[in-house]
């Protein structure tokens, strides 16, 4: 059997793992962070993240779909929070009483790599670089000493500063860009309340205010995981010291900042100035062609396609790409340097098109959520979609509960779009035609024209 | 006095060296290949490149502007070489009996090397990485032994594939692109014909035809550097076989086919198609920000901004860096954090504009130079250029006959634009209400209106 080198034991590693141990090669993982399988608590921050229908594929391919759903927490709509902290306004993602299919999941890779292998995993070994002429992924040890693995596959799974990536990116002519967003991000947390859930759990709770938004999302402990999104100049002016924080918070997020409480919320902020830059997380985009080296190595996930948070749809686009692997390589029979340059002509354009969407889709959470016309929009393609269920898909739905292949759904989008606008442009002239029918009519019976 | 240490004996790194040697620092210079200063011949190829009105203010700054220009062969207008191979277009750069101040010179780092110093260069060191908290330079020098290299200053023009810049652009933010543009090149040569240059030498030749163009620059030694741009594709459908290469040169550059001759044409292209590729050098297109690292580190030159050819500006903006970088430390007072940041602030913007609009100027070297709205726009902007000699500076000038920085260059060029599209709009305006008069006059006249 072909032995594989995953670089990396995150979520997309982990699951690739998985993959590779169940199409019976001979699997080898390498991982720089120490071993969290067998561990009572595991230290850092868990992810909380948005499961959506092509992750839910990815995982029930190898049967943990169930699993890892029974450790979410079910969303069937958003809830956008107006600024008066009272008043709501709720925009489903399906048709009422429709299960959305997307789940918010509180979880870390521990999950996943208990569920792939025991064995074969390399804790505490890092990866350096490959060597594409010897097949060799070169890994060193928790002692420094440096390891030459041999493989037939190496995958990489090592994150957006991927050093399987960086290796080889000045070897062939390699189309890459990275870019960070001028928007950062502070996750906060919301207790639960007489150990009930302080807000409704199975929405997605949102609070855009232009240039800058609130989100949360429930956990399964009946906490939220609240996460503020904004230019790193607004954390710079407004939310500097604690006085300005509070201010900030309580004028553009009353009731979220009820809930926060104003201790957690400024101690989370940590307010000396010069360091609040730090505590600041940033946004990577980051895209690459192609996804491939030769016939011995391929990028999946942030290594190659690291987006911005906005669509949840890093975590599913990786999982994907272990479905997409995975299904490629059982049409070309195993044979690697086909299933390879297959995958990456496929994935590519894929990956491209939901990591601009991702970027679009910050503009829909900050502020355009609040729009009549984006709002209309909305309701026309959720009326649409109710009498053609399979031909009028509204895009989020698309995007986040069908398989089908991203640049597909921009086609479908740009088609939707064609009809509304003939429909816009059809209304105008028949209702002008029937205008100037009146007209003529009237003119007639009143006898200026014969 | 402060030290700085270069990456790269390179073009412009050997200009920079000039620049710090004059400016009485400390100057080690670090480079991979052998020396090559006292070597009678230079083994490997000279480079032919047109040098333009920023590159000669750069080195005219450190006393080497005569002695380079010598070197070359003055080019004052295009020669656009039609099909049938016997008619020509001659679109002058500047107005008549004006020097253009464009150059076209063969020859080599070494030219530079030799001002530069005789001392301080580390030939066969090559660049590795930086290590910003300790600020030094790593290189391995000719016995693989590592040398860490103390410094107050890097400037790194160690080119498009930079040590410097990848082992730094992990660690912050940096926002970073390469494309590798589906075009190549291969270089040939036109020898002189009876001792004398075989086309006329003080021109820009140029065959545009679409989507491929061929070019040709004089040398000092009447030879031609000829050039033959096209996509890959092209190079593989056309181009794969020695029949195939003699029908597409005979057919689109007749008179070029033949001074080059067939068996210099023949043996260039090396006619194995699965090699064919191989001998096409890729274009590549790379941009970032910002242009430096802390207070320590500085890209310049390729390194910062590696650009397709068409603009012939890829080295007259690596030269003008060098001067850039000169300006800001003298208006800094040599203090180095103040001018790395004032450097990038400035530059980065222009660096990315010249990247783009080299991209532009494939366009016009292909095919624009042919279309009549092009050639007229060319003609108005010189006739305006005389009269308002100062205002109306031609877009091309702009660029390669002045100092106006590139970002500049664009706004000027779109405040033209503006007008032009005025004046276009008034004189349909004016011709439309003098046509109505007319018709006004003539139906009172006949008595038509009262």
């Amino acid at each position: 059997m072909p032995k594989v080198a995953i670089a990396g034991a995150g979520l997309v590693g982990a699951l690739n793992a998985c993959y590779f141990a169940q199409r019976g090669w001979d699997v080898e993982v390498y991982e720089y962070r120490r071993d969290i399988r067998t561990m009572e608590h595991v230290p850092g921050r868990s992810i909380n993240l948005a499961l959506s229908y092509r992750g839910k594929c990815a995982l029930e391919a190898i049967g943990l779909k169930d699993y890892i759903v029974s450790q979410g927490v079910e969303l069937h709509a958003r809830l956008v929070h107006n600024k008066d902290g009272k008043t709501f306004s709720r925009q489903p993602y399906g048709q009422p009483g429709e299960r959305s299919g997307n789940e918010s999941v509180q979880w870390t890779a521990r999950s996943l790599q208990r569920f792939s292998l025991m064995h074969g995993f390399f804790f505490e070994h890092k990866v350096k670089s490959i060597d594409l002429e010897k097949k060799e992924l070169i890994v060193v040890d928790e002692k420094e000493v440096e390891i030459r693995v041999k493989a037939d596959l190496v995958v990489a799974c090592d994150g957006a500063h991927s050093a399987v990536r960086r290796s080889l990116s000045t070897q062939t002519k390699f189309d890459y860009s990275q870019e960070y967003i001028e928007h950062g991000y502070i996750e906060l947390n919301i207790l639960p309340k007489n150990d009930e859930y302080a807000l409704e759990p199975n929405v997605f709770h949102l609070w855009p205010r232009g240039h800058f938004t609130l989100i949360a999302l429930a956990n399964r402990n009946k906490t939220f995981t609240v996460t503020i999104f904004a230019p790193f100049s607004e954390f710079e002016k407004k939310m500097s010291t604690p006085q300005d924080v509070e201010v900030f918070f309580r004028e553009n997020f009353p009731d979220a900042f009820e809930l926060l409480g104003r201790n957690h919320l400024l101690n989370t902020f940590r307010t000396v100035p010069p360091q609040l830059l730090i505590s600041v997380k940033s946004l990577l985009k980051l895209q690459c062609r192609p996804h491939h080296f030769g016939d011995f190595v391929l990028l999946t996930g942030d290594a190659a396609h690291a987006m911005v948070p906005f669509y949840g749809q890093g975590m599913n686009c990786g999982f994907e790409d272990c479905l997409v692997l995975s299904e490629t390589l059982d049409a070309c029979n195993d044979d690697i340097a086909k299933a390879l340059s297959m995958y990456s002509e496929k994935r590519v354009k894929d990956a491209h098109i939901i990591n601009d969407l991702a970027m679009y889709n910050y503009e829909e959470l900050k502020d355009l959520v609040n729009h009549p016309s984006y709002k209309l929009r909305k309701r026309l393609d959720l009326f649409l979609n109710r009498f053609f269920p399979k031909l009028w898909i509204p895009l989020y739905s698309m995007v986040s509960f069908t398989r089908i292949p991203y640049h597909k759904v921009i086609e479908n989008r740009k088609w939707q779009d064609g009809i509304l606008t003939k429909i816009k442009y059809s209304t105008v002239t028949v209702t002008t035609l029937a205008a100037l029918f009146c007209c003529v009519h009237f003119a007639r019976q009143r006898g200026m024209l014969n």
